[in-house]
């Protein structure tokens, strides 16, 4: 499945951009105005191969969820369980995630790639379960105010997930292993993991385009994530550790200067190649880091945006990067995270970030917020006037 | 009404504040991992008053139009009647503005405060009439696909205004003059034709809130409008006039450095005080830079936030701070304008914007991106779920 994703990704359409760029021309504002948009707008016009390219709704976030075994080398103050509970407070509608998911009018789909602590099967919660009981903790729905009932998020069965309902969050079950070895003991992941996290997040693509999203939102979830993700970055682009690690949720100096050493140590026993993306995602990624770029990969493939959330979401553009250059021209930086990596990986990947106001919360929250943006850029295609039909005269 | 207006405009609420900064701290997110988006929604708990604030919809954008003397300067390459050509296409629902405003669920309100020429009357043109026949030209209603009859803009009556339906754009007369005085020759304005055109703007800002509006996005209209906007930037920052002024539109090189000539020869002219903010307005001002004064001024003391747009707007918010500075209160930065005059306003203003994408187009266009990162920066305080009622650990 890989092999044949990467097969069918390729070059953005040049005739549908040059028609984008005049039509831009034509509009009934002075040339240019519209700054970065016209440039996406001109982009998302190659990748559909048609000027106006379709309006990016519904759009559809993928969250995925994972742990890590380096959590043990305490690069984090956070216990490991806040991932399953975390993903408890997804299903329920309580994270900042679903109130910007509520706003856009995306759905969202939570996928167990390799959380720890197994998560309620359909089984053992009836589809009219409340979400409350569907994560240890005692999840409650928090204050939700949105009609239809949020809150109640119903369990998705396994294997099969279309965008579903945007007040009610899915959870799809496909987990490849309960957490990822320790990177600095030995590799997080095998090969063959590290394949099917990555051939995971493409059949979720595959699946959440044919339940009709047309746009895709990175999303992520797992207690002390931004390790491997700062490895990634090192690994496929070359800078030392220190410039790819941050602070994650906020640690503190001695546990940064920590983090540092670990992400450096395991760079050094692993030495990745960065021309061999599935052994540097084995080595030195985590399960929700191969499924996104598995996300990424299918998405180019079938020619439907992703915009990307933050160091997490970068760190696996990267990855898909590596497997297939023409895979950039299907993502959008939704944001630049104050992760310092996110800046790092964005500039290999040649992309500039629609918003930038300092977030580092992850789940997918950046990405939506930029959303508007993006269904902003296309309308203008779609609806605006030109200088001919609106009789305004130009300069 | 202007000294009512200032005398009802106060500081942002402590204690609310105070409020929202603890619930932030209780919300299952790392603390300070919204960035901006924390300290947006600590202000605007501020400036209503109460923790939560309300969600800031339905929100209003106010466009007002105007003419300008100085035009005869050749400071641009676009005709003068551009600016009604394009009153015409707001009201047919054809511009940028338009389909931004259509996204956000916002109303459009075309506030003629100053255009040179007579729009058409209610009488000339029945509620039910068409507005491609609103305006010279024949505006068109360009390539609308959205429900509802957009393109059937309906005439209101001048003097009442409510934000009235999201798709159907409204025209206010409230002209003061058929466009200001050559400022390089005379005062753009007399005191009391600036005085006039403020109290528009109050106006406008009360009748909007009362119909509805819970945010207030200014939007501007005039060919040439660049130009006195660089002039009330430098007059009320102190900066050199070629550091307040920008391209415009886009103009060339040559008429670049005319445009700065112009607006130095202004100030020189009147060497007007930046403590006497009507006087400044008068000298080097435009009637809808006045207006968004008014505007700014009334929703200030109404308590409503307002979405600052670009560089007509902040050179106007730099006005409503000279008469009141509490104002600043109420004002959040939609975007940095690609004109370099915007940073310099937005640094005295002390604002960060929320969207920096090289937008220089005006209309109210790039405050409408920004809407929604108000909105999620509000929903947050609202809908997400506290560490306790979810049950996620803390670190």
């Amino acid at each position: 499945m890989l092999e044949t994703t990467i097969a069918a990704i390729g070059p953005l359409d040049e005739a549908a951009m040059s028609t984008a760029r005049q039509l831009q021309t034509r509009l009934t504002k002075p040339a240019g105005s519209l700054g970065l948009l016209e440039e996406l707008s001109v982009r998302l016009a190659g990748l559909a191969g048609t000027c106006p390219p379709p309006l990016p709704s519904p759009a559809a976030v993928a969250i995925f969820a994972g742990d890590h075994g380096v959590h043990a080398q305490r690069v984090t103050p956070w216990p490991q369980e806040v991932t399953v509970q975390m993903v408890g407070n997804f299903l329920a509608g309580g994270a900042v995630v679903n109130a910007f998911a509520r706003q856009a009018g995306a759905t969202v789909t939570v996928v167990d790639v390799g959380v720890a602590t197994p998560l309620p099967t359909p089984d053992d919660h009836p589809p009219t379960g409340d979400a409350r009981v569907a994560a240890p903790g005692g999840v409650s729905p928090g204050r939700v105010d949105v009609p239809g009932g949020v809150g109640q998020g119903r369990v998705a069965a396994s294997g099969g997930v279309g965008p579903g309902r945007v007040d009610v969050p899915r959870l799809v079950d496909a987990n490849v292993r309960r957490g990822s070895r320790d990177m600095t003991v030995t590799a997080a992941l095998t090969r063959d993991e590290a394949r099917s996290a990555v051939e995971v997040g493409i059949r979720i693509a595959g699946e959440l385009i044919d339940g009709g999203a047309a746009l895709l939102v990175t999303g992520d979830m797992g207690i002390a994530n931004t390790t491997p993700a700062a490895a990634l970055i090192a690994a496929f682009t070359g800078v030392d550790a220190a410039e790819a690690t941050g602070r994650g949720t906020g640690v503190d100096d001695p546990t940064y200067q920590h983090k540092i050493e670990v992400v450096r140590a395991a760079l050094l026993r692993h030495t990745p190649d960065p021309t061999d993306p599935l052994g540097v995602l084995a080595a030195v990624g985590g399960l929700e880091h191969a499924a996104l770029t598995g996300l990424l990969l299918g998405a180019a493939a079938r020619r439907v945006p992703v915009l990307l959330d933050g160091v997490i979401a970068v760190s696996a553009a990267l990855a898909a990067a590596a497997f297939a250059p023409d895979a950039v021209g299907a993502m959008i930086a939704g944001h630049r995270s104050a992760e310092p990596g996110a800046t790092v990986a964005l500039r290999q990947l040649g992309l500039t970030p629609l918003i930038d106001l300092g977030l580092r919360l992850g789940e997918g929250t950046g990405a939506l917020l930029a959303l508007p943006v993006v269904t902003g850029a296309v309308r203008v295609l779609h609806e605006v006037a030109t200088f001919d039909s609106a009789g305004v005269a130009e300069k």
